[in-house]
Parts: C-alpha cells; sequence; structure tokens
C-alpha cells in the first residue's frame, strides 16, 4: 500500500493488460486463493454497495420484496428442470462431505436460485390472491467459469436475482420487460453508459427460458459486455416444481415466472466504458467518495488543515461524499493516487492559493484545473458533479451511436467486428448458423432489436427476413 | 398467505414450541431445503437489513471500511491455525468437485474468515504506515451444527465479521474492547435488549483467540444468548500467516490482530426477549414497517381510503416507515396479522371513527387503544414509537436485574438456574472443573464479570477469588 504508484500500460497498447493494471492500482482488487476468485476491496466493495443502494430504493418503489435462500441446492432440484441443469452442470461446486462425513445427497452451491424460488413458491402459493408474488435477492453465486477475468467472469460472484410468479402470462412477460428496462435506465442514469436493449437468440438464451432479455454495452475496445438479462420463464419451472394456484373460477392453473439479475460484473463494465489512462473514472452518482480533498504543504499549515476541514463539512451538508487526503506523501503522488482510484473530482488545497482565498479543483473525466474562491467550493463541485455524470454519460452515448454499424453481408460483418464495432445485421439463420458464426470467427449475436422491422435479406440464408440482430465479440 | 391465522401456543406452556409458532407466522421464515436451513422472508429479512444499516453507520464513523472476501477456502489455509481447525473441523462443509471433476485441494464454505484476511493482511501490509487496517465483511457462512433452531443456530447464517490489524498489543486489545461495547451499546439503544458484558473462559472462547468478549442476553424462558463476540487474537494468526509490518526502527514486527462479529441470531434475540403470546414485536427503531394502517369498512368507503392513504404521507415526511393494509380481510384478520407480524404500531381507519375525525391507534406491546382526532395522528405516532422503543428496553433492563443473582455454593447455582435465573458465582475452577458441571447440570459458564472484585470463596475449588463468573443454561 506504502509503494509508490506504478505505470499504467496504455489501453491503446494492450487493453487486457491495461484493464489488470488500473484495477490492481485502483483499490480495487487483490487476487483470491482459488482460481477465479478475488477480494473486493473498499474501492470496488464501495461501488457494489452505492449500487446495491440504489437499485434497493428502485425496488422498493415497485413493491419488490427482498428475501434470503439458503447457499447450498440439493442436486435433485437442480435436475427437475432439464435444461437447466443441462446450462448449469459443468460449472458448478458440489459438497459431498462435512467434516469427514459424507452425505447422503450432494449439493452444490446456487449458480443462480430459480430451483429454490421454485420450491419455495410452491409451498406458499395458494390462491389468484397470493399473487403476483416479486421477490429479490443480494446474494453470492458460484459458477465455476474456464476462462476468468476479474468482476467480468469469477468463480463466485456478487448479485441480485429477482424471482416473481404472476397468474397470466401477459402480466409476467409484462414484467419481465419492465425489469430489463429498469436496468437499462440504471446503466444510463447512474452507470453512465448507453446500452443496447434487445432479446436473445435461441442459443444464447438462459437455461431454462422461453425468453431472455438484455442489456448489452460496448467497452472501450469494441466487444460488448452482457450487462444484465431479465428472463421470461413461462411455466418451465412451474411444471417441474408443480406450482399451481386456483385461479378465480376455482381451478388450479400453473403460475407464469420471471427471473432477473445484474451482478458484480457492472463495475467491470465501468471501468471499461469510462477509464482511461490514468485509471478508473466513477460515475458521480455511484462514487463511494464523490470528492477527495488534498492537503498540500511542505511544512505543517493549520491553515490547510482547517480549510480542508471546512470545505468537507459544507460538502457533505449538500449530501456530497467527501473524504481528506491529509497523508504525508507528496502532491504529486496525492493527485495520481486520486486519479487511480477514480475518484470525479479533486480538491487541491494548498498554501500558496489559500493567499487568494482560493484552492484548486480538478475533474477527473477531462482532467479540467480551475482556481476557485473557497465560498464558491460547494456550488460549483455540485455543478461539476452533475456535468462529470452527463458528460460520462453523452460520450458512452455518441460512442455506441458512432460504433454500431449496420451491414448486410459477412464482409460487412468482418470488417466492422474487425474495426471495434458492433454491427446490426439481417439474421434469420438457424442455432446451428450461429454456432458456425462463432466457431469461424469468435463472433456471437447480442440480441434481436426488437423495434427495428424494415425487410431485407439474410446474410446467411439470404431470404427476406424482418429479424434484425446485433453481433459482436463479447466478454 | 391466504389461510387464516393459527392460534399460538402460549410461551408459558411451551417455549420452543411458542418459539417456532411466532416465527412461522410472523411471516419471517420457511424451513430450506436441507438440515438447518432457513428461507428469511420479507418480515426478517427486513430486520436484517435494518441492523446492517445501522451497524453501516457506525462502522463508517469509527472509520471501518467494508470488503468482500471468497467464500471458499483452501483447506490447507485452516489448518495453519493449529486450534482454529480443531475448533471447526466437525462443521466444514467441503467442496470436492466442480461438475464431474475433482478438485486437486478440497475446499470448504468459509465458517468464518480469520485465515482469508490472514492470507489478505500478509499480502498488503508492509510498514507502520499501513497500520491499523480496519475491514469489516458482511456475509453469509456455514457451520454444519449438530442441533439447529431458526437464527439462533442454522447451518447457514448471515453475519458481519470484522478483522483488524495493529502495530501494537494495546491498541489491538483496546480495539477488541470497543467493539464489544458498540455491539453492548446496540442492543440497547436498537434491539432494546439490555446485555451483560463480560470475557469468556479459556473453555468458550473462540478457537485462536487469545481472549474473547461477549455480550450475553438473557430470553424470556430464563436461558442466555450469546449476542456477539469480539476477539483479541494476539498473534496467533500473524504467527502463522507470517504478518509481519516494518516498525518505526525499520525492524521487522508482527501485528496484533482482533476481529469480531453479530450475526442473524440477532433476529432470534430480539424474538425471544420481547415476543409475546400474539407474535413478535419488532422494537421501532429497527422494524421494517413501524406503523400499519388497516382499512376498515364492510361496503368500499372512499373516504377511508383517503384518510388512510394521507396518514401515509403524514407520516413518512416524519421518515416513519408506514405501510397500509388495504386486503378485503376482516378487521380481526387485520388487528391479528399486525400483531403477529410484530408491527410496531397499527392504526385502525373505519368509517364510525371517521365520523368524529378519528381513528384509533393500538400498541403493540402493551395493546393499549386510543382515539385519536386525525390531525394528531403524526405527533401522536413519534411519542408512541419513542414511548415503545423505551419500554422494551426498561423491560429488558429490569428483567436482566430482577433475574441475574448472586451465588456462592453450588446448590444457589443449581435452584437460580431451575427458575430461570442466570447467577454470578465466585468461581476460579479450571477447564476440567467447568466440563464437569456442564456434563452434569447442561450448565455453563456465559462470561467473567470484569468490574465485580471483590473477594469470595469459589465455589468449586473453595479459595479465595475475585473472579466473578456467570452461569446459565445457554442457547
Amino acid at each position: 500500500m506504502a509503494k509508490e504508484i506504478d505505470k499504467i500500460t496504455p489501453y491503446e497498447k494492450d487493453f487486457s493488460k491495461w484493464y489488470v493494471d488500473v484495477i490492481k492500482q485502483g483499490n480495487l482488487i487483490e487476487y483470491g486463493p482459488t482460481k477465479g476468485s478475488i477480494i473486493f476491496k473498499p474501492n470496488s466493495f464501495g461501488i457494489w454497495e452505492m449500487i446495491k443502494q440504489e437499485f434497493n430504493k428502485q425496488f422498493k418503489k415497485l413493491n419488490i420484496e427482498n428475501v434470503y435462500l439458503p447457499l447450498l441446492i440439493p442436486i435433485s432440484y437442480i435436475e427437475k428442470e432439464k435444461k437447466h441443469i443441462e446450462g448449469f452442470a459443468p460449472e458448478l461446486a458440489t459438497v459431498t462431505h462435512v467434516g469427514d462425513k459424507s452425505l447422503v445427497e450432494n449439493l452444490v452451491i446456487r449458480p443462480t436460485s430459480e430451483t429454490l424460488f421454485g420450491e419455495l413458491f410452491q409451498k406458499i402459493i395458494r390462491s389468484h390472491n397470493d399473487l403476483p408474488i416479486i421477490y429479490n435477492q443480494w446474494a453470492n453465486v458460484i459458477r465455476w467459469e474456464k476462462t476468468v477475468t476479474p468482476f467480468l467472469r469469477n468463480s463466485e460472484f456478487l448479485w441480485q436475482e429477482g424471482h416473481t410468479a404472476h397468474s397470466s402470462l401477459e402480466e409476467a412477460l409484462e414484467f419481465s420487460k419492465k425489469m430489463i428496462n429498469v436496468y437499462a435506465n440504471f446503466l444510463r442514469d447512474y452507470l453512465a453508459i448507453e446500452p443496447l436493449v434487445g432479446v436473445k437468440t435461441e442459443n444464447e438464451k438462459f437455461a431454462g427460458a422461453d425468453r431472455t432479455y438484455t442489456i448489452e454495452a460496448l467497452m472501450k475496445d469494441g466487444r460488448a459486455l452482457q450487462c444484465g438479462t431479465s428472463h421470461f420463464l413461462g411455466t418451465n419451472f412451474s411444471k417441474s416444481f408443480n406450482i399451481s394456484f386456483r385461479n378465480k373460477q376455482n381451478k388450479n392453473e400453473l403460475v407464469f415466472q420471471t427471473s432477473w439479475g445484474v451482478s458484480t460484473r457492472l463495475i467491470g463494465g465501468l471501468i471499461m466504458s469510462h477509464g482511461d489512462n490514468r485509471g478508473i473514472i466513477i460515475p458521480p452518482k455511484i462514487a463511494p467518495y464523490q470528492v477527495s480533498i488534498l492537503e498540500l504543504f511542505s511544512k505543517k499549515d493549520e491553515r490547510v488543515k482547517l480549510i480542508s476541514l471546512k470545505l468537507k463539512k459544507d460538502l457533505e451538508k449538500l449530501y456530497i461524499r467527501t473524504k481528506i487526503d491529509s497523508s504525508n506523501k507528496t502532491a504529486g503522488f496525492k493527485a495520481a493516487n486520486s486519479e487511480i482510484t477514480g475518484i470525479p473530482l479533486r480538491i487541491e488545497v494548498g498554501p500558496r492559493d489559500l493567499k487568494n482565498n482560493e484552492v484548486t479543483i480538478v475533474r477527473r473525466d477531462n482532467l479540467e484545473k480551475i482556481n476557485i474562491n473557497i465560498k464558491d467550493v460547494p456550488s460549483k463541485v455540485k455543478l461539476f458533479l452533475n456535468d462529470i455524470q452527463n458528460n460520462l454519460y453523452e460520450k458512452s452515448k455518441k460512442k455506441l451511436s458512432k460504433n454500431t454499424l449496420i451491414g448486410k453481408t459477412y464482409e460487412d460483418m468482418i470488417v466492422a467486428i474487425k474495426n471495434k464495432n458492433l454491427i446490426i445485421m439481417p439474421f434469420d439463420g438457424t442455432a446451428e448458423d450461429e454456432e458456425n458464426i462463432k466457431k469461424s470467427t469468435g463472433i456471437t449475436t447480442r440480441c434481436i432489436i426488437e423495434n427495428k422491422k424494415d425487410e431485407a435479406n439474410c446474410f446467411i440464408t439470404e431470404k427476406k427476413t424482418t429479424r434484425w440482430v446485433v453481433f459482436g465479440k463479447a466478454y
């Protein structure tokens, strides 16, 4: 911790190396003891807590109730839904022993909890009066992935998983759409990321869903990141778990279900969206600290301390999350540390500026520096924070718009992806066609765009189609 | 959910049955799929969220930083600290496989995370400038217990575990004391429970600690519940994990550590402290809902709806957490449901009272009913909530004081415990003496009282001693 800040590999030169550099030096993670596990240090866990807090507010308004279900699931539960077990089998961490005694039935660490919620719903739902049930849980899950990247793909990650039961197909389908829009707006309004919103193809949808809605964001290196999904499960789980209710006509019916989730992957998404060669940039609305006040002095200066403390108090009155760096490091180190940890604004309080009753404010997004009078700090900081939030979002929006092309031919697709774009193609091919594209190019379908309906020839089958599908390389 | 509320077994008749009745009917839990696992329903998880929120506020003021470490620990880590592994070995849920492949090294689900924090501290601590490190994590842990009781003893529970590293013994010891006092005050101020604060004997202390501080609360049935512990770990883990720092004299030294935790057991504690034969009673400060407004009407009455909504808005302006029960159940059902789920206050809004511009307020703690004018509701509710919080605490304090006896002889102890008391005894016996008492009576030492220092004869060894130890039956 005491060591000086190391150099960051420029992202233009080696994006993966840049990513690893910024997360290590941004005080975000340490690697854990097992493959693909990470330790969330205060800076990254702080972002996650801000994300949770904001979602919890929004969930409350939508009458979503938080619950908590067990970590361990009997393997027989997972096996009840055929596609579900097919999808998850190779990734399941399995508990076979307690102490030196072997268990009667193996238990898996939840990779997701549809099966437990299914069992719960079966127990507590009797009549149409009990519906809808709209539950959410914040939890850790384990999926043992072959390739791992911190935040994006870890053996263990943190997430929220919502699970609902409804009395009609329409209501459930509507709810799954509503939740993908909640996610999309969260990305825009809080993470300052413009996503593509669409529907997954058969190949890419959730194991056990009838339909998967997704939001996909474009990273700095031109690859797409799936940032959140909302599944319409139909009656797949209610059939397997026998979740029925007595309807108004006093007859038994199966419930219709949804599930939806976002995870700590969002942290990776915001790093790869906004970061630069000085480190990460955290959008002000979800920054654990929005302002860092740097005390600068060669010899101890009482006024620097007093003004720093006063500014902190003034800012906190406006609910601006503020910290003071009063360490005995150099001015340069403090500035670099504030930048690399992604704090949106820093205020440099030094004896020279103070002579004119001024301090220096530096924006993290565009590195703009201005000297302002002490008394103007609170109002100016508030303005800047809003401006940074908007600026990050506008950049993300422009980038997505500029780098999402429309193509017609296989060649179009190859060129577009090579040049770090996403591309929307007329595509009506089969699951096999998708598989072939993936095998030969590494390109996958990201989502079907629902509101684009003009007719064109599928670039694979050459048949007329109105289905437009986003292709890209994905994390 | 739609079914009518069942009868609760009176606690005087069968305390365990009462407990199971109130947690099931209070909408707190469902049983999970494996032995000792439970599902936290919205009412109990809501209490836990309130507890977390308040602790997080207090932790922030104490400069405690939240982090998150992995769920799975290589068995070799656990084995590094000898007493630690001895204490936990039989309870460890062990992952041996992922999918159908067996792991090279078995991984255990964390029963607590001293070993992982040890490994982390070893990585990130270099010099005295890095100290103290004061981390906390909110996490799920698994300890496979032989006997289980919902909330009190589950295979999986939720908790916070704090882990710190310091440059001196004094500072670490001081910090572990500070945290037990944070817990004790939390019990008093939020859970409205008066605890005993003391030190565990050798037999009862944490596996790997030099000293364990504890808070013990007295339940309605005369048994003690350990509600939180804070451990001074000395250099036990820093020796095993080689966690050293360069001191001001530029020499390497081992760090001194502490760890401390409270868990979802607190929910059980508040139920068994405050509950009565109508169900649980949640202290207002940590109640997910503090007020339930019951709409009462035979035929639909617009005014009932309007006034209920207005009252809700008025109360929420005062930050009072309020919900409306607008279901089509009977008045009696709604009242019983509000009581059994422990909501501190209910407001009955019915056409008859409304004729006089009045509503009826009913306190959950003493079941007092009063009619008051609509315009007085917000101020009166605020007053009542304070009063309920205080009243619950005063009752708990009186009960602890009345039921904590001082004894001299073995006979004193037996009689006191039989009559549902705790008893403070002069005790200077060995670990073996403790073990013998436990085997023949089921009575255990709860804690050593640090501020009682008068001299008496040990009731076992008959030697003079100034060590006074609380004995009781414990959960």
